[in-house]
């Protein structure tokens, strides 16, 4: 991750949420009152956010001290701890529900990326995310991905050229469209296709394309075409695919399967905020 | 909704989806290339994003030609067209995803407050959101809310007083925190509080707060110990409440249920987008 | 306040002022030429900006020392320091004059503030400010109201609701226009309503509003029709009010105050900065 | 003025009061309800703001309908209309405040600085400001001062050396820090030196220094001292200065009197805005 | 490009050069004052900036009629006018020297790219550029390279694993770097390392790597250890390379040639600007 | 400088690089993973660049350990280090780019300004720069010429009063141009005017301005003008100089020599990275 984007980021949430102040905790409080603070799992998977506890609390009163229980791609077991924060009672209230927000989030997807990678264990496939992340968050999003044991997809429309089924139609053809990217693209770009049909198979094929995904295809299908595609060709299944029938896809043979809805459909992870008078701290464990 | 803020995030989103630039529309295409654009809905719902829709592709190109064929609030059944947008192609191939990504989320939270709401029909409870918004989206996501015919929580830490079981812990007791924060806070700002139990149920309208939350309490409690709440406190139910358990909440005779789920754990509205060449512009109804 | 906005300010404020540089100092001096610095007030008022002083100095020079005299809130009487600031004579200089026009104009507000509420000493009426701050500084305008002893009207459009003149006039009648607000709002925003009639007051009552406001009216009216208004409705008189006839309106029975010249119309508080070679540090008393 | 600055400017002042939504205006008002608005003043004095009402509302709607009764730098009478604008009612209600509070503070700004111009009318003295400005407003607090038909003093620490008494004290003498700032700056920057004393004026004059302020001299040793100035170099009064005493300085021969308070101390020009329903639209003239 | 990009670029270039006002142009003419502007070329070359150009003048003056002479791309001859402009001559007077700045140095590495391929013409070769970009520049200077037609290498640190000297020597071994990059890449991520040895050559083709950058070698030894590398590893050469020596290289069988020259030494494009008074209007050949 | 910009700066700078995070350092290797870091230069010339390193590589790593070797504007031969960084691996090789593309470019200025500083040694010329600099990089550009010995002209159109042919065509004439810029600037702001004729040059004189410029003129034709000028208007020659003629110039009695060259056409200052692994740190001299 980058940290200074990451920085930035956190406070434009911070100023979201806080506005011109925390009426509750800056009129209850002096900023010298004490206390601490922890995290923990309400339930069992992933933990992701590591930086955002430590740069987030870090940016509201860089005298805290934070004491991390978990680090990025730790399981964690409901009821344990994942920190411990101590220092400005004021800031640590106003610091949770933002922070909360954030690594609710990333635990669920490292956590749902981390079930997806064992669904397709013993196979070849491997598990990669889409562009379908929440908007301001992809940066986020994607390393919560690859916490939890998956890849990343292209980041963006600028790093990948990727043609579609509305790329191609306009274009006129597979081999057509390949051609004219290829006049323009430099070496370090790879050129991905999707392909619905077996005539879309060869013409992808012989167009050299670097990556063809297999669009809305059964198993069975992608099983079958799989033979015709050489080596050096990455193979992608795309499109319906959940976690019910996930584990037909990956026994395909397919090598990579890009799943929507780890970043589109996100079930917040459970973690609760434990805040303890001054004097009391403790790595909770509920 | 601010006008001029929603188009500085807008900016910010497109940014982060095509960087330096959209590699496969941009080396495909000409700006002169021209087509035709429809969303349409995969699933039954509320849609909500028609703003998103016409200032987002509006940024990318003002020339577009933008038909909304539903507003926001209404019903849409699986199948409907949402919209078409006719126009440089290169912009529509370059706009979908950004816009997708927003008004599938949208829709989402619209869809599922309105459910919400239905499922309370008769009573007088009424359905709010929380606090608990993806960061950077906070100002969408509650659009999203009131658009499915809930209401809002408050915006931020900056504009309601919530004292929660840390703030009273520190503070010491409910009265303590109440009188302090009365203090300070001017007339238009309300102080609300969280209460588990009956003695601070009575500490609470001693205090004179001006909203009660009942938290994580079951329906009979609720319904048992709002007798004793005098008819200018308003009450409200939060934590673990489900749209399985909701109705008999509702039937507590509750006022207000605040519910995070419609904003932290949102599985994203089907919708899809249809390019069409110059020629064979239609609203589509599939 | 908000301090990771507050610091944005400050950047903002110092890049206005400084530019690609500060041509006197850092043409004269070097930067480890040392110096210090104190703040010292030329009248007699309400002491308001520490924070500025703190974050602003320490932007331009983390290694900068400063010790503060005063606090804010605190009475300073003309001749009395403020602070000393020791390190790089370069930034002491370059920060002089924008810390200057904050801590100048914040004190002018808080000195105001302060002043309105002793007039008003002895009655039930409370001081409170307007939305008619300037534009990019409501945050730090409305901090010094609070800091003089005063409170904070709403803070902008966002946090209640208004209903004026004009709403009124538009909306049909007070009965409407509350009618129409009270479906859409949550139960944390309160509704605010101008009255200028006796027969608008009776509206607004039976409406069920939250706060009537009497625009322009003079002590003897609110006085008189305050008789009218049930306890749990709060009460507030603007317009054409000055320190001149403050206490006649205070005494009308009115809990509520507001006053836009405490920020629109605020003469800068007379407060000078001296400079003092390494080793004459003093705190300043003139 | 830089328009492209004054759109991020405004941009800015409006998210400050609209945050996320005028409750008010939209929870009322559909966007499609008309109307029409005039601002009008309510004393006497010099416009300044054109540009602020043009495009301010412009940038809450680009189809609005503005007329301009008057320009900057005119003379209005109290009751004169300044504008007539047409179009969302919506919109003129949230955009009224923030424009408002600009117009007036500029208005003001202007009024001060015509009165002092006119003040000083048959002698050879110029009016001029200060670095005393809002922070964030500089750029329009300047540019107001220039329509009062005085004149701007250096625009930043950037754009002009300005060697006070404690840059001397520090290097010393005016000669050595006149020496040291000469050897780095181009020929298109001035240096402006303070004196108090005789001896410094004629340290100054030998010194070569391009403009020589009297800091916080009477007017008679200002017509005195005068005598030694040669002719290119230019002469400015500053410290002290009221409109009281502002006709004997300006009879003292000196070019230029620079004053704080035009930008430190101003009180807001009265102007209030009228909302009519559509179809009564007139240039208001009250 | 991205022009949402492009545009907020434009606003920080012309804030830098404008501050607070364009003394000259604003000070000497009225908004209304009207004229016409050339922009034409000084020497031989291939002209990039057609969209500078556009969206650089219509931020300042949305009114301004602009006419383009040359396209991006065009060989435009010593004395051919660009374009003709016509409108507000404060804005044209303003507007000039930022545009200048960018399509001098467009055009320039246009032009420098346009020579690199012509020296290739007729070899297998391809030229592109690196990261030694301007700072702030990059989506412009990549996108002129693009247009003299050349090719991009990776955009940033972000699109491409690029294994040089350093990382090779920390990470122990070429096998050893590829390995572990591998482990966490997704599909649409090429891998490159820098190679100097042979024995690194057969490394880094056993590791199985995408591209194989030959660094500071001759033409001869990249000539001689090309025939051991695979077909469907690319190839390039980078360091060391002129425009003096690109024709051997280009000779030697590699596929791409990486110039950093491009770039980092670019002599601005001459082009000067030809304001003429309203009437006279014509696309200038002098 | 300003150093609340340059961070700034900074920021926007490695974002553009780094975007979502630097693949190949973050994919090789732990944050914790040490290392130590030299700059070394390979050609001979004026070192700039202190502040950009140091604030540069702290950004990305606030515990790294800086040790400069050069200070700006010292002399550094092909082969001396400039510094050495030690800490993160990680972070050493995530910033050395970016850090490079500025001080390349700075160095390369301020050598270029340093030649043509001693190219007019024991003339009465003084070389300065223009506004010929890349935009976003000014405040560096023209810090890297004052640290090559020379001087700046204006800083933008804000600061100076410059009127240029085109000025002059549309005003008519240089005795309006003057006469009617003279009514709206301060004192503290120069009028500096372009000259092509002896009759321009009387002209300018007799308006009284503070700066004549000779426009393309001949060495013969400054010398032999130059007779007329009297000694308080300061002199400039612009357009065609370069280092071949340049003496010429300076001899002919000129005060001012500006060059765009040192700005707009950089050759990149030859500058090295030297990674090592950790425990082999030295200041390197190759």
């Amino acid at each position: 991750m980058n940290s200074i984007k990451l920085e930035s980021m956190l406070k434009q949430f911070f100023n979201e949420d806080i506005g011109d102040g925390d009426l509750s905790s800056e009129y209850l409080f002096s900023p010298l009152d004490q206390g601490s603070f922890s995290f923990y799992a309400k339930q069992d998977g992933i933990f992701c956010g590591a930086e955002i506890i430590e740069r987030g609390f870090r940016l509201l009163d860089s005298t805290l001290k934070i004491t991390l229980d978990k680090q990025d791609g730790d399981f964690v077991k409901a009821g344990e701890s994942l920190d411990v924060i101590e220092g400005s009672l004021q800031k640590l209230l106003t610091g949770e529900r933002v922070i909360l927000n954030l690594i609710q989030r990333m635990s669920a997807i490292a956590t749902a990326a981390h079930e997806a990678v064992m669904l397709t264990a013993g196979t070849k496939a491997k598990i990669c995310d889409t562009r379908k992340t929440i908007p301001g968050l992809r940066m986020l999003d994607k390393y919560a991905v690859r916490t939890g044991g998956a890849f990343n997809h292209r980041s963006g429309l600028y790093d990948c050229i990727m043609l579609k089924d509305n790329h191609i139609a306009f274009a006129g053809s597979i081999t057509k469209a390949v051609e004219t990217a290829r006049k323009k693209i430099g070496h370090t770009t790879k050129i991905e296709v999707e392909i619905e049909t077996q005539a879309q198979l060869q013409e992808a094929i012989a167009a050299g394309v670097d990556i063809i995904m297999f669009d809305n295809r059964t198993p069975e299908e992608i099983k079958s075409w799989l033979k015709q595609v050489p080596g050096h060709i990455a193979t992608e299944a795309s499109g319906g695919i959940t976690l019910k029938n996930l584990r037909a896809y990956a026994e395909s043979g397919i090598q990579w399967i890009s799943l929507g809805a780890l970043t589109h459909s996100v079930q917040a992870f459970d973690i609760s905020a434990l805040v303890q008078p001054k004097g009391v701290i403790s790595h909770v464990n509920c």
